[in-house]
């Protein structure tokens, strides 16, 4: 049976990002969790964003992301300046610096759905205090599928309100030194096993170049990275590979084994777009044909099942 | 078109091991890559063995590699003692120290092919010298497919020798550290295409628990790593994996794009069950009905194709 395509709503940062890697650099662009996650899901449905701005966003900024079919109702404009984060990575781009973090307005960021959004069937809480991703749930009325990302900080300074928060999602995503730390294994497998107990139906671990990994109680998938020649900048990959899985899976209207397996294909290929430039660069020119190129090419070199 | 079934001839080092990891330990077991390799590779094809041990190589282990349907006509035994290797894995299986290296016999192998070995169509150079392995080639009638090893004591240590030998093989397996060693470049997909540019037709490069990947000049391969919950003992898995693989090729008997896939898979079955204990401890009870249902396993958990 099909199902009608739904509506994505995330909710987390938008920043203003300056990036240096051992090739290059890009200061004063455009980031943070919930706009690499929105511009990625953009790509599958429409995207409904919950986040706050200072007075400094750039207006160019905002017609970008609306001209990505994304509803910005959600997106709060306060007195202050944006969100900034200015990093710098190592030479193999698996470790980064941070320079320079300025919450700003972030920093007092309480998130409100408008009324238009509470009917959101599929929601994901990007990485922000979990007390907050806890406190969108309850502004929902009757998501099918709510995903959830958090980051080693709040492992370590709000661990039960991350468990709570854990026990009402459907989906959790976490690094793998993350998903180590949060369950006290180093095995990914019995990790997994771990966090799965702690509440959410799925858990996908992800492993940067080495791919993701997908646990339900049943099921076990892996799934390579896209293999790339070139990595310009790591940032957001793992945020457009969550937009990317949400988007698809809200373009399918529903979850299921296949949907979801599906989904995280769509993530890890979007994902390979985000690094082969800085920010959200390549996802401004991204189309979504090319989008579906590298999912065959993806699926292409991955095959050994036929 | 069928073809018929090869058998594999294997050229590496047998050894006595002591292994100590963080839970347990095992001492005087057999080990050595040539050991690994011919174990695996005996689930698919017959395989002629050649090495080197001392008079106290045990009896034993001489009968259980002999019912495993390998060839030992090529093992030789020599006054003095057998390789002995005893090394200690760290707290995450990544990492691990050699306490103690002995080569005796080993020493001054110099391996010599029997006569009946000589159309052997099937070879795979385990971890010696470069020119050693070298010099097996030149002892082979007509090989199809030959492949090889190597460690980075030899890149380091004998990188001319290497280069000779790499512009003779057809496979070549690495790790993703000594790939990256070896092509002075740090992204594996830049490094394996100045690998495949130095003479193989294939390079396989492996990455542990994340998986393998294969490169051609026209083609990519990814594969994860199977998943496992338990990882005892990670010594031979590498070998287990090359031994499974060029089984594989063999008994498909011709390397294709569908056949060398397939090869890495079963590869990739047969090394997750090695480090499931200690040394070669889980392929002494290993089935190749195990091994089928593990493949099946690993495509259903890696399909998202269908």
């Amino acid at each position: 049976m099909a199902t009608a395509a739904k509506s994505v709503c995330v909710v987390g940062s938008v920043a203003i990002d300056s990036v240096e890697t051992p090739t290059g650099s890009a200061m004063n662009v455009l980031g943070g969790a919930c706009s690499y996650f929105a511009v990625a899901a953009s790509f599958f449905a429409p995207v409904n964003l919950v986040g706050v701005v200072g007075r400094d966003f750039p207006e160019a900024e905002r017609r970008f992301l609306g001209d990505c079919g994304i509803n910005l109702e959600g997106l709060t404009e306060t007195d202050g300046e944006t969100f900034r984060w200015h990093g710098r990575y190592h030479e193999n781009m698996n470790m980064r610096d941070t320079l320079d973090l300025r919450l700003n307005v972030f920093e007092h960021f309480v998130p409100r759905l408008p009324e238009s959004y509470r009917g959101s069937e599929f929601v994901f809480l990007a990485t922000i205090q979990p007390s907050l991703q806890a406190q969108v749930l309850s502004q929902l009325q009757a998501p099918i599928y709510v995903g959830a990302d958090t980051i080693e900080h709040w492992i370590h300074e709000a661990p039960a309100e991350l468990r709570g928060l854990l026990s009402r999602v459907d989906l959790f995503t976490i690094n793998d030194t993350e998903a180590a730390l949060l369950a006290g294994e180093t095995n990914v497998v019995k990790a997994a096993r771990r966090i799965l107990q702690m509440g959410p139906r799925h858990l996908i671990v992800k492993r940067g170049e080495y791919g993701a990994l997908l646990f339900s109680a049943d099921e076990v998938f892996a799934v390579p990275a896209f293999p790339l020649e070139e990595v310009v900048d790591p940032t957001g990959a793992g945020d457009t590979f969550a937009g990317g899985l949400m988007g698809s899976l809200a373009a399918d209207g529903q979850v299921t084994g296949r949907t979801i397996r599906r989904a995280i294909a769509y993530g890890t290929v979007v994902a390979s777009f985000t690094v082969e430039d800085f920010g959200l660069g390549r996802l401004r020119t991204l189309s979504r044909d090319e989008i579906d190129t590298r999912l065959r090419q993806f699926m292409a070199i991955t095959d050994f099942h036929s």
